[in-house]
């Protein structure tokens, strides 16, 4: 940690803001005051997510709803440069990757460590509570985690989706040996498959229809990466250890289903279904154990040392960078653009953002 | 254990035969042979089980296809008349319990103890491995578990659904203080009920829309009974911790899933159904974790445990007996008789026995 | 819960104080000032420990020391008479049972679920913080536990030595099914006895060398009851499922690692050794697994469900009810009379309680 | 697996037989006979472990007593040349690692899956049952593990050592991200290294008051190597999540157990002590878990996996080739030359294999 002298902190910042369902404006709006146990960070970087997209599009996903102006962005990093009273000063100066959640603390599933599962949860970018698209952000002081110098803000950023892996595996059980399937070579696949790698995975197989994610992924942490519309799924029968879904899609969970060994694993991470046709008597004959993830909990000091020993690689992934003025481009480069991995949200490069 | 002079073995025992589907035949057929390792046993008595009569009504359980005659029956006890060559002569006389399943021992689930998800699995009363409809079976000697003698064999025969219900509370991972809802009061959900409690469920809720079943599980292990399709499970919203299924009914699952709290577990023991709609985002939401059972595995002991100690009683479910000439009468007693549990068929109650 | 009228709140209240080592004055000092998440509670019953009888005797408890003066007690319970700024005030009124630790929440072991361990934890009677041998005591909120009616403030208080017998428990991964030896027929002993039972164990056998004991024990947990030192562990070489030590002997400890099963768990509670000589080959040969216990952690709502279902009794443990008064005498009574093996120290019975 | 004409076998063969404590003769004996369920191997490598020598030295192992001759050696690999009358013949021709042992399969450790703890197991090379210092062994079928072309008969026989490990990188539930300290840097502390990070861990750190050794391991498996005679332990306090002792140094036990955080795990594999004294104290502050090591079970095909996929080199460990005439130089090599880490006999290189 390098400390250097408190930065002189603005009344306002730069910050886009969703006004409504499809509009993000740039608006100037208040540096957000500081609780006791909180800091503020200056945010250097913001991966755009799948789910920040969703929002802007439609205003919701299940029973998140947006009901008013938020700032959306969960995967971000900076520096500290402010600390609230009951924190020490030394922390200021502190480059920091976000977890980007408040749990209440005092519930049975806080007290019992799934904080993930918290009744009374605040998650940043899920409305009322305002993301990281912005030129700072607050966050309780124990959910800033301090990165190494050698690592990237980009990369400490995107230690958020590295999370989502880390607890998708590690509920999936994944150890040394392991064969592991994955559906869908998006950015949430890429990363799964590299995290898979890291828990000892031996073969990871990545499925994805689209060719060139196929072969993005097969330099990334996938053994094997096949097309599951053309039969590609068609020789691991009874084959795998676990199967993570990262895909979303209906069929992909169940063709990935029917390959899995007896007591195999099921992870749905991909979200977009509210109800799911099972094959329920494979379930049953093969005593499979089927799951889904919410968020995460407890897994940024491994992600980030996954990430910094180098067993996990984000940069590859990043295919732009915006500023704060281009956050509703960045929300739709997954639709305009079909070579887009991940955009990250750099405010420095906002055009005014001298002004 | 006992042990009594070697009885005279007869060459053929009568027998009750699926001869085709819906057929049952009382035939003369011969006394099996031992291999090495297994015991002869003079059966005493077998329970029905709702599967014996699912594959007499229509020849099959989902893959398991019967494809020519063979006898039904697989909860069962008797006392040991002859030995292998490579069992110790001491065992004749034991009184035992029958686990009725002959894994292989070789394959990968066999030797990680998961000897239910064997892959060369020989099941008794599954096509073509004879059950215990009979006067004699045959058992390896190590899946033949000898009985105090303070337990009647009617008991030791119903050792079998307990271990069903043994191997499901394992994989619902029921411990002190849990909370457990069960659908359905037949024969498995009322000793379900039981079994809960013994792992330590400090509440068990049994729903089934017959309320002369709801009043009989009241008595014998639920601590509340409730009518699903009236309401009953309205206030539990988010309250069990496990879920098990024992109807096999589609709208149970899914009316016993929301019911669950966060990260709770659903176990789905009856069948019926090859697939299954489900509410996939609660799954997902809650991190539910969703399994079915087949069948069991290093579960006698602790089964035989529970009915000695009395934690579990079976005897009260037991509402009939007959005789080997009037299994067909047995296997059709669900069907005819609504306050029917569970019919035994005892051997020495046969009208013929002695010709 | 019975909401009453806010009591009137004194500005001081009776407590008794450890002086000095071997020192207990009973004094008027201020009643604690509350903090916004915490209640103040009107102290009904206090059990005593034979933890604040070795600090009372020796000032220390391992690493623990104490410092100055400070007031003991932490097995409490009493009813709810003031909330701080951020609690309901419905709370008022709430017959309670307390836990008497205030983890710090944000350190590792509190975000994993396993607070007990916390790095920073303050434990009600563990210097400088002072426990619950007076009139009042504040708890923070989600530390004070309603229980329903029917249960004492007695049983309430004894809720405390009911957690340390269910984190035990846990630890020892106790089963339906299991064989549990518990060394040690003191207070800790018993109950374990009781909690293992409802835990699933289906043989308790405890071994204590005092014969008055183990009859006790018999009637109240045991299945069996030996005197390790006349050879009644002989007979259970290989036997046990599990382990408990509630003894803190360091031959006890030793003649029961040899009673386990291959795979067997040692579970260290009681304490008083700072080194062991274990037989370590067996630990390897057998691949046991030792443990200890450190208080306990989200064990209160099972603990309170145990004693309200009457699946672990308390009450009969109780040997003798004392006033603030006279808790040197209570802190005594272990060594003074043989018979004792629980004093409960009750503020109401206080001679000048009215002063 | 290439299959080819049976070779010719002999009736007898070379084998280096135990037959004194502290003496071997290179005998003709007679190729051991075939059971239905076993094979017969052609043995192309076999490591010399520590306990050979041991069993060399002294005549035995704990409990395990040579009471007559016996051919020693257990990590080996060849080629199928026979097969019994229960096996494939398509199997004549495999290249396979033999796993030494043959659990009874019937108690209920085997059952369960832990069959390293049979209490009937027949282990190559543990007096009766002899070894694989010789021309052919056999094995039963599903114990020899067929590996890839790409792999030497060495490292095939080396998987065993792996195996060893993999068995406590289980037991010590090592996972991504984890800090894991080695006591010992001989052949098993360095495979175990490697192995370590196999299953995740990020950080690993080996101790060993050899430079060499230290210098060795920190190419091959280590993060850090440090010494503990000089202190380099000292600033590992409540650092490591599992410490595994390879040394069977009673003090590098003591050490390595001081170094562990709250609720980290301690797994002893290395031999050498009947009785420990341990840190009782702090083993029950912390909570920590502490294990054995008894062999393995279920493990040869994630240890192929491991060496096949390039995570686990164990060639480099080869300091030595002799033929089967020189065992007892092989057995003596650890004592004559600290240079020595892992001999491998090879029968071909007998220098009067011809006869």
């Amino acid at each position: 940690m390098t400390t250097t002298a408190t930065s002189h902190i603005p009344q306002t910042m730069l910050a886009s803001v969703l006004t409504e369902v499809g509009k993000i404006d740039l608006e100037q709006v208040p540096v957000p005051a500081l609780e006791p146990d909180q800091v503020l960070v200056k945010v250097e970087a913001v991966g755009v997510c799948g789910s920040d997209t969703h929002f802007y599009r439609t205003g919701h996903i299940g029973d998140l709803v947006v009901e008013g102006p938020i700032i959306l962005g969960h995967e971000s990093a900076g520096t500290i440069v402010e600390v609230g009273s009951a924190v020490e000063r030394a922390r200021i100066g502190a480059r920091v990757s976000i977890e980007p959640q408040r749990p209440c603390r005092v519930c049975k599933h806080c007290k019992e460590g799934e904080y993930n599962l918290c009744v009374d949860m605040a998650f940043y970018g899920a409305y009322p509570v305002d993301g990281v698209f912005s030129e700072y952000a607050i966050i309780q002081d124990d959910f800033a985690y301090e990165v190494p110098d050698s690592m990237t803000f980009e990369e400490a950023a995107l230690v958020e989706p590295v999370s989502v892996a880390v607890h998708a595996c590690r509920r999936a059980g994944i150890t040394a040996g392991d064969k592991v399937l994955i559906a869908g070579a998006g950015p949430i696949g890429v990363i799964m498959a590299q995290v898979a790698q890291a828990f000892g995975a031996t073969e990871v197989v990545v499925s994805d229809p689209v060719a060139r994610r196929r072969e993005f992924v097969l330099g990334l942490g996938a053994t094997a990466a096949v097309d599951p519309l053309s039969g590609g799924l068609n020789e691991y029968e009874l084959h795998f250890d676990s199967f993570i879904d990262a895909s979303g899609n209906a069929a992909a969970i169940v063709g990935g289903i029917v390959t899995l060994r007896r007591h195999g694993r099921i992870v749905l991470v991909g979200m977009g279904n509210d109800e799911l046709t099972l094959p329920i008597s494979v379930v049953q004959n093969r005593e499979l154990e089927l799951t889904g993830t919410y968020r995460y909990a407890n897994t940024w000091p491994v992600a980030i040392d996954l990430v910094a020993s180098g067993r996990v690689q984000v940069s590859p992934l990043v295919t732009g960078r915006l500023g704060l003025d281009k956050v509703e481009e960045g929300l739709l480069k997954v639709e305009t653009d079909p070579t887009s991995m991940k955009t990250v949200i750099t405010p420095s490069l906002t055009s005014d953002s001298g002004s």
